[in-house]
């Protein structure tokens, strides 16, 4: 067996392909590895997981062939194949596009499918990489995707099958396009559930008992005892939850091991399953809103929920109540959300806005939400845990071994 | 049907007056409560509820009788009667002392039970209160009832039968004196339980999330969104927890509901147990942290358990780990958590310490703790909910209530 590694940055691929052996097989022995890669370069490995630096020129090329007839079944556990089956890697391995920066450890894990993995370079335009790679799969997190990308590099899609989605919604992604060239386009949707549902509760826990008031109190030297001690508690109170899809049904989940008596509102949601999660169905919003104690969104942005949570639904929480965001910063009337802190005592939690900074932005400018004491903010980080990146990465390998096979690919969307 | 009230302070029992109406039966008739109070006194009735205060003279007695046939629904509601029995209130009600402030409600219910609830005044011994009111019961939360105490007024303790802490922890009464002479103690163990776990839990996201930091940064008008995106994540992640009584069970069942690997230790925690609580039983505290992502504290102080969160023991813990005290601050030998959060990116989330401010103060000095950027502190309101005070206040209810029916008192000591 014959491990190839090119690299169009000799000086980083050292590293690199080191780590490639050593994670992927970190029982394998020492000795095997070092027959696999040069000692020079285990010495020099990176041991850390991180995200793929997108520098100038700093393309990996990771193609992993299996050749010859010696495969140990050490060998056989790096390149991610089943003992018992023994098949190989495929002759002609899938050309395998990263358009996104994603981990290093999901490089080692594409390649170990048998995949050859090429990543978009820094400067290099998304037109620029699919006519370089021609690639018969693509992983796409942020990057655009749309019909004009498409058209531009027709000639480098004509092998393409599968564009995979590293998140949730497709909105940078032209689905309907890829769909009528018989591309399969697929996501990792519910990945992202476990981690925004945490955050959530992050959120409720932090007004009800403004745990982070105390923190910055104390660091002041301050001893408020008395001051703080006038929370709610979550048990026995009545949460009502907008949107019950993967995160709604998570963040349920966690509210009822809580004690919380949970009151839903969701276009889709029956009785029935309702009664599964052991929530109150509720026919509207309003509904689900009237006298509750906390409410949190989970809707998708779409004209139906742009501004649902607004001064009506507000007006229908108990004075004092918890309100948590971490959908989307437009089903959230922002204004009557400030108003209602002021008049009505309302505390809120809030992850997205309606005014959110782009991505190379360092400063948040809304002086009504940022300034107003009964308003807490995180950066839109909903999604942002090592769990999340996992079982997104996870979803992407899914997708990658079940085109391989011929399987139905998991999350698909057309 | 007549309801007395007198008041050492007539201008404060106007409005205590009409509360007790109106927040005992809210939906009995209007003209029913005009009956039972003054137009006036319902017009200037307090609707918030709250301790009452102890001002000088703001002795409050209620005296709630019943006397002669006519008795309908509305009424037998408003003095908790069930409607059933028909019983009245006994001739003879039960003479109560409350020796710290609880809440109006709380003395609303006990007189709706038929018994003459009196409170121990402010600038009032708890010596002079107990010689003034002789009382068969006297509900206790931070006043000394010590043997000093009981010996002083030993002519007023005559008919004490029952002595009831309106919290958990003992230390401030002479339980074995007081069962020598009969009396019964009893306390409210476990009704702190869940805000204590709330707050856990509380600690233990913000730890993960640095919600605080997230917080305080956004009031500054920053956007940091990649700074603050290393989260891990609580899901599929160990938590050790360390004592499994009231306290600890709750955290587990939370710590469960977010998916996490709880391994229990405790003194007397059984594997069949352990079982049951879907936990991993360790057989020290060394053991249950090996390796941990998180650890949370609910031991009791006791020479055993003092500084037992040491040195060796956080060195068990994974690099990153989160560790949170909610029990007793010297249970965690804090000079060595400060080293371990420096050295090894411990964080930590702390609502008690081990050289707590007393009750009046209102600053924090220890340097070490308030300025390290990975420790998170409150301010010792672990058990400061409303639904704690409520679940307290259930408990006083229900041994007094078993007291007067001659039940086994709840929460009964000796």
């Amino acid at each position: 067996m014959v491990l190839s590694l090119r690299a169009a940055t000799p000086s980083r691929s050292l590293g690199f392909q080191a780590a490639i052996g050593l994670r992927a097989a970190p029982q394998a022995p020492r000795a095997l590895l070092h027959n696999l890669t040069t000692p020079a370069s285990i010495e020099g490995a990176p041991q850390t997981k991180s995200a793929l630096p997108f520098a100038a020129g700093g393309l990996f090329a990771v193609r992993a062939l299996a050749v010859g007839r010696r495969r140990s079944r050490a060998v056989r556990q790096i390149f991610g194949l089943r003992a018992a089956s023994g098949v190989a890697a495929p002759a002609k391995p899938l050309r395998l596009l990263l358009l996104d920066p994603l981990s290093r450890e999901l490089l080692e894990r594409l390649a170990s499918l048998g995949a050859e993995v090429q990543c978009r370079g820094g400067g290099e335009t998304v037109v620029e990489a699919l006519l370089r790679v021609r690639p018969q799969a693509v992983v796409v997190r942020s990057s655009l995707l749309q019909v004009e990308e498409l058209e531009q590099a027709a000639s480098g899609c004509l092998e393409l099958q599968l564009v995979m989605r590293a998140g949730a919604g497709v909105d940078n992604i032209a689905v309907e396009a890829l769909g009528s060239r018989g591309v399969v386009v697929a996501n990792a949707e519910g990945a992202n559930a476990v981690a925004v549902a945490e955050l959530t509760m992050a959120h409720l826990l932090n007004l009800d008992r403004r745990l982070s008031d105390q923190v910055e109190s104390l660091r002041r030297g301050e001893w408020r005892r008395l001051e703080f001690a006038g929370a709610l508690g979550l048990y026995g109170r009545t949460l009502a939850v907008l949107g019950v899809g993967h995160i709604g049904r998570e963040v349920i989940k966690r509210a009822r091991a809580f004690g919380m008596e949970v009151r839903a509102w969701s276009r889709s949601l029956t009785v029935e399953e309702a009664t599964a999660l052991g929530v109150l169905r509720c026919s509207s919003a309003e509904e689900a809103a009237r006298g509750a104690h906390a409410l949190s969104v989970h809707l998708p942005l779409a004209p139906s929920t742009q501004g649902l949570v607004g001064q009506k639904l507000l007006r229908e929480l108990r004075p004092g109540a918890l309100v948590v965001n971490m959908s989307r910063g437009g089903v959230v009337d922002e204004a009557a959300l400030v108003a209602a802190v002021a008049e009505r005592g309302l505390r809120a939690g809030l992850d997205v806005f309606a005014h959110e900074p782009g991505a190379s932005a360092s400063t948040f400018d809304d002086e009504a939400i940022r300034s107003s004491a009964g308003i807490f903010c995180t950066h839109h980080t909903g999604a942002r845990t090592e769990q999340a990146a996992e079982a997104v990465e996870n979803a992407v390998l899914a997708a990658v071994s079940a085109l391989l096979d011929g399987r139905r690919i998991p999350g698909k969307i057309v």
